[in-house]
């Protein structure tokens, strides 16, 4: 059943066709996420085809005060694409075009519904890519709408660093375009900015101008295993130290490790590893991997594995990738609370280590991994979908690691953002700060219809 | 004269006591810019210590309506200092302490008064660099205002990529702290990279935390010339390319150089050059000289002078950081014009060759430079003062520049900011975008008290 008023509906329709869905099994599908959030469908789907038809189904919503929710592939962890006031779905699918590449000046300009594999295919001749990789095929309307990072960040930035301009439907049906295809630019508010990690609470990202990076010449990739976690947090505070380029750092714990082996017999040792990758020259990537194979022996690494062929690499990444899912799979039917902190380095390896010791001493399962170059790691907890106990100590653990992220001058999501899951800390992290987003948010959508029910204080509107 | 209120000075009086200052000398200098934009003295100097007095400081002129404008070094190119309006202006000589360094984290907390060379004396024995570099030893919560750049930022970025977090006093008193000391969040709008390059409109920046970067193992630097501009830019845009990570690479014509010879009988052949500087561990900077001595080479770039030493190296940047006076004693009480384009590096050569082509063929000196791995160039034309037609001309020359880097793709300023000088470009630039600076600037500041008369349509307040 949906509440959408009889004249928006035929107005939509009119707009859309049959592009316009109320069917159950689309709202179903639209008001779901891939972790512990509880379902929210809307009222209906708009897949929109381009950006006047965006703006037409704001002005119509608009009118009769319908909320807006956009949607890339649903793969957020947070729960921001759900229709948390009911409302329009819009669902970019249909808006998934690359609009043109400009390899001279590595930039592309992109829809928002394309997905990040889909992009990297499409650059694939050009000798360029979009290196921004969140582990889930995301698309990039979703990444710039959460701010998603991902492995690589700690070489190539977030979508903040990467997101060079864009064009956006707002409130009232407007659309503005930020930014420019110039490399820097210093005139006026950096809107785009704004809009990358607003999480569609300000507007509906239609189009994003993406700083693209060169495929590397030359990629080495390696993973070994540490006595302990403390050692090989240390060895990548000691390697950003040395300012050896890391392409991506990766930390898994031992419970991590266990359920690769289950999964795809990897046969690693069940203690904690890194998992590196250098990107560059052939002889930079050489030189780069010595010197962190030196820091890494000092401080107790055993069992290299260099995978130098791009099929070992391949299978290494792709091992990490589907850690949610071997995760998952260690406990056949539970629910998943991902956890997700960032911390300033010189912290991370106190962070972590309380962080698993109240794992361990919990009556839930939580195995640890994280982009730990970048300070950020997560704690996938599992419980038995329905035990009230499984589910209050998933809450008081996640309550916890964010208390301590803050606690040790952190943030309490590096990458995942706040969504529904995470309003309740917004306060703690920002104070008076959380206020001023408010304010922001009721000066560019006084009616509050664009992905209402996230962001900000909720009294306020 | 002032025009501060009596009861206004008063209770600004009982603050600061003899940190108020109302003299006619501090008051004229403090309304003065470098450029040809008009002085515009303020009624009052504040010189505070403290968050706190600031907070009062803004409380007490808002109470009264009276603007107010942060003040670093006043080394703005386009008038953001300046008290348009009058007001009071906040000098943060007397806040420029380094208040933390993390090594570990690579992060420092810093004063807005502290300038970018007494911040890098201070990190020296830490084996850490703030790397961002525009020339003029300006302060850093200046260069976080007007989103500053230079030199460096094809290697390191701009102050957008370089600023973690600020603390900021709002225009009603309240004191924001935004971002983290982790190295990413994605924990709601991005208020860090709303302030900065807000040119203190929507606050006054009051704190912040800086990502600083590791003093290089190695640097090699080298200038060489060629035959014309074009592959001058040819050599960057292959450099680039071939992903050779270049810490600074700079373009400056033959008139510039001519200066350059005049000022510090530099000796080099009139001809356009690069200036370029590679950071990294011995082999990569060797590695990297190498390849780009091979590009250059091809693109008949000649008479090659590496700089090794440290000592040659400080000379030469010493000169291209002069170039701004060493032009302006070209001629001799000659006022500077000095442009601010950013465009797509694809068409750079097309942009610096039609505005060397315009200045060449109208009544003035222009001589031009820039930071070419970045697409940023400017042009420092010279008009003789009270000369309506020259300075008409240059008017007419600086509007031509702005209307073409527009035209292809890029923007008003790279690096300079808006300012008094680029209000008139806001519309043409940024559309309805500008419109939402305006809703955002309301929201924050709805009295129009911080720096008034910039940034945002003026008839809307």
């Amino acid at each position: 059943m949906t509440n959408l008023p009889d004249d928006t509906r035929a107005a939509l329709g009119a707009l859309l066709g049959s592009r316009l869905s109320l069917s159950d099994s689309d709202r179903a599908l639209h008001g779901r996420s891939e972790t512990h959030i509880p379902d929210a469908p809307p009222d209906a789907v708009a897949y929109p085809e381009t950006t006047e038809e965006v703006a037409g189904i704001v002005r119509i919503c608009a009118a009769a005060g319908v909320p807006l929710i956009g949607w890339g592939v649903g793969s957020s962890l947070e729960g921001h694409a759900l229709a948390a006031k009911g409302g329009v779905t819009v669902d970019f699918t249909r808006m998934a075009k690359v609009l043109e590449v400009h390899p001279e000046d590595m930039v592309a300009r992109v829809q928002p519904g394309i997905t990040r594999e889909a992009l990297n295919t499409e650059l694939r001749a050009t000798g360029l890519m979009f290196p921004v990789d969140p582990g889930a095929n995301a698309t990039l309307g979703g990444m710039a709408a959460t701010r998603a990072s991902g492995t690589t960040a700690v070489r190539y930035g977030t979508m903040r660093d990467n997101v060079l301009g864009l064009e956006a439907v707002l409130a009232d049906g407007r659309v503005i375009r930020t930014g420019t295809a110039a490399p820097k630019s210093s005139a006026g508010y950096d809107l785009t900015g704004l809009f990358v990690g607003a999480e569609g609470t300000l507007g509906l990202i239609t189009e994003l101008t993406l700083r693209l990076h060169g495929q590397p010449e030359a990629i080495s990739a390696a993973v070994c295993a540490f006595p302990a976690m403390e050692p090989a947090v240390e060895t990548v505070i000691l390697t950003i130290q040395s300012g050896i380029p890391m392409a991506r750092i990766e930390f898994i714990d031992a419970a991590t490790v266990a359920a690769f082996n289950a999964q795809s017999g990897a046969g690693m040792p069940e203690q904690p590893h890194l998992m590196i990758e250098f990107h560059g020259s052939e002889a930079g990537v050489a030189e780069q991997a010595a010197r962190f194979g030196e820091i890494a022996d000092e401080m107790g690494a055993e069992g290299f594995q260099w995978a130098a062929q791009a099929e070992d690499r391949s299978k290494l990444w792709k091992m990490r990738h589907e850690a949610y899912h071997s995760i998952l799979r260690q406990r056949p039917g539970a629910t998943a609370w991902v956890t997700d902190v960032c911390v300033p380095i010189s912290r991370l390896a106190e962070a972590v280590e309380e962080t698993r010791a109240e794992i361990a001493a919990s009556s839930i399962p939580g195995p640890i991994l994280g982009h730990v170059g970048d300070g950020n790691f997560h704690a996938i907890l599992l419980t038995d979908p329905g035990d009230a106990r499984e589910e209050a100590e998933a809450k008081r653990l996640a309550a916890n690691m964010a208390d301590r992220a803050l606690r040790l001058g952190g943030t309490v999501t590096g990458e995942h953002g706040i969504g529904l899951g995470k309003l309740d800390y917004m306060e703690r992290e920002h104070g008076a700060g959380w206020d001023v987003m408010g304010e922001i948010k009721r000066a560019l959508d006084p009616k509050n219809l664009m992905n209402p029910g996230k962001m900000v204080r909720q009294d306020a509107g």
